[in-house]
């Protein structure tokens, strides 16, 4: 493991402002990563993610290890070389995709059926842990357990018992000294035993700590008090990170709470059907309303697509199906996202955080 | 009508390097105009003309004046500003599509039904001239009739005929001070007919002239003799423009005829289809010979692409259905034949464009 060192810039309250050092550079925080699933960020390359301002793009094991095989990337150097990048970049356990295939799951691993081409495959913490070493990201996840919500406390129990076994199988079978490997707290909404998942997998001194099994169908009411109680237990000299959640008002409870870090393909998924995250909100680009607009998607944005398109052509792309549409509303919605953790950054630096908090919760709480 | 100057910067045997001058300012030739049908590359924006070094770029006046209609880009300020950009712009009349929806043809204009939503319009040489003064691109042609090739020698014959009637009526139709309006010559493979179309097209005092009807069933040995025919027969201080054509060996043979500009949506069709241009010939990346290759699309090409991405990755993203994948080698095919023609100018004014030309046809021919 390399240890990826978390410092502190600035705090206001609970929110941090920070540096975490890996062993191929290091990145600045509360950050966004946009995910790559397949090896590119959907319609963006490499040029893209440097133009973003991008410092971590995720890319997806499960799919990764199907397509083109975990060998193959590692022939290419490893996920950022074979992508053509020099950034950093992060590949989730595998296990989020794997427990969505209904698959078999024993207290040694998991055995599911490959949306591929049907094939069965087994899927161990340790199998987990070689693949993402092929991978060859700069930051790995150990294999987790992620139980929807609602579940039954003793399915959330199980999980988190499960996760923590497999969160010391993978430790020790991690061998790559240039690669940083985060444990993963598990609890549901239960903040006593997110509080408990949180301790024990810190007791196993991770590089750093995922969040998991969050924003997947609890309410925010439900989920911040659980989120609180895990980074209650988590060290301060570490970085915490929120998986998969994304939305704004999700994004600035968590970072007032202590979370450095968050991947979500939300960005990227309703960008490429026409829906833009602004200033005032979501706003569905195909709508009759902006067919003669000049206006740019957020006239607050300062990313490149807003610098020159307006709604009205944008809108024109989308209802004749040029792909082009998907392309900009992605890239806009990565750099609002983007630039929006920088604000954060810049608000906890300042010690105006709570008032950027405030504006942000009016518009997406 | 304004009149586009052409000056010749070097010439080469016919072959000649120049600059053209619009309204809004000059291109060099001989020159690749890539083609946004409708209102875009696909997969790409005006940011990536700027990169790709594009001087013009087509739009499509068919699909613009039925989605988002002429009206609409008019009020955006005309097409180069609906896309988002500063460079050049020019519009086909629309012809080439409506005669391809089998349409009612008369002496006066023709009635074709709408592939959109299936209601009938009348298009006329005047309505061409109206609808690409809304869409107010700095060059605009006149509305033709091109027959397929081959077609019965009275076909030609009319369609010659027709294309010139029209040409006068969009001649004196014409009234935007700040726009070209090019003809166009017809003619078929017949070389009589040709000089015929082209010294009575000359005739009317175009800004510049269209070349029709070729690349469109005939072979390469039949498209020649017709193409000199008809540049003998062009005044020399206007750009000749070869319509429709884009396969290099074409291209270098128009060049050194004298054509001086070319469009076609070839380098984006092959290109999202995973087949590459290269210095080698036509590459499909797809192929699974490529899986492990670490090789760029054409190592001798210095495009943005072939600078950081691998054969190898490209397929990976085709096999997955990865929208990157036709991005990337769109702009690959781009740039790569923007970058071939700039090779030709440099070629005319070194006195070398017979060796790259051979080259060209070793290749391609
Ligand atoms: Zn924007
Ligand atoms: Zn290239």
């Amino acid at each position: 493991m390399h240890v990826v060192e978390f410092e502190t810039t600035a705090s206001d309250g609970t929110a941090r402002a920070g540096t975490a050092t890996t062993a191929n550079g290091s990145y600045t925080t509360p950050l966004f990563m946009p995910v790559g699933t397949r090896g590119a960020i959907k319609y963006l390359s490499a040029d893209d993610y440097d133009a973003l301002g991008a410092q971590i793009v995720l890319g997806n094991t499960y799919h990764l290890m199907m397509r083109p095989g975990a060998d193959t990337v590692a022939h290419f150097g490893g996920l950022a070389k074979f992508a053509g990048w020099s950034g950093l970049t992060l590949t989730d356990s595998g296990g989020f995709q794997v427990f969505s295939l209904e698959p078999d799951v024993d207290d040694e691993g998991v055995t599911f059926a490959s949306t591929y081409d049907g094939t069965k495959h087994r899927f161990t913490p340790e199998k987990a842990v070689e693949t993402q070493q092929l991978l060859g990201a700069d930051i790995q996840m150990v294999l987790d357990v992620c139980p929807p919500l609602p579940s039954p406390p003793e399915v959330i129990r199980l999980a988190l018992e499960r996760t923590n076994a497999w969160a010391k199988r993978a430790r020790d079978h991690h061998t790559r000294p240039d690669q940083a490997l985060f444990g993963i707290v598990q609890g549901g909404v239960s903040e006593v035993m997110r509080a408990e998942s949180a301790e024990r997998t810190a007791a196993l001194e991770f590089d750093g700590y995922g969040i998991g099994g969050l924003s997947v169908g609890e309410t925010r009411d439900e989920m911040i008090p659980a989120l609180a109680a895990a980074i209650e237990h988590l060290p301060t000299n570490r970085p915490r990170y929120l998986m998969g959640v994304g939305d704004p008002a999700s994004i600035v409870e968590a970072v007032n709470l202590g979370v450095d870090q968050f991947d979500c393909v939300m960005q990227t998924r309703l960008g490429r059907h026409g829906t833009a995250l602004t200033s005032e909100g979501r706003v569905n680009l195909k709508r009759q309303e902006f067919a003669l607009s000049d206006e740019p998607i957020d006239v607050s944005c300062t990313c490149s697509v807003c610098a020159r398109h307006s709604r009205g052509y944008i809108r024109h792309l989308f209802k004749v199906g040029e792909p082009t549409a998907s392309r900009l509303v992605s890239l806009h919605n990565v750099a609002w996202t983007l630039r929006l953790l920088e604000q954060m950054r810049a608000a906890i630096i300042d010690g105006t955080f709570q008032d950027l908090r405030r504006d942000v919760l009016a518009v997406w709480g």
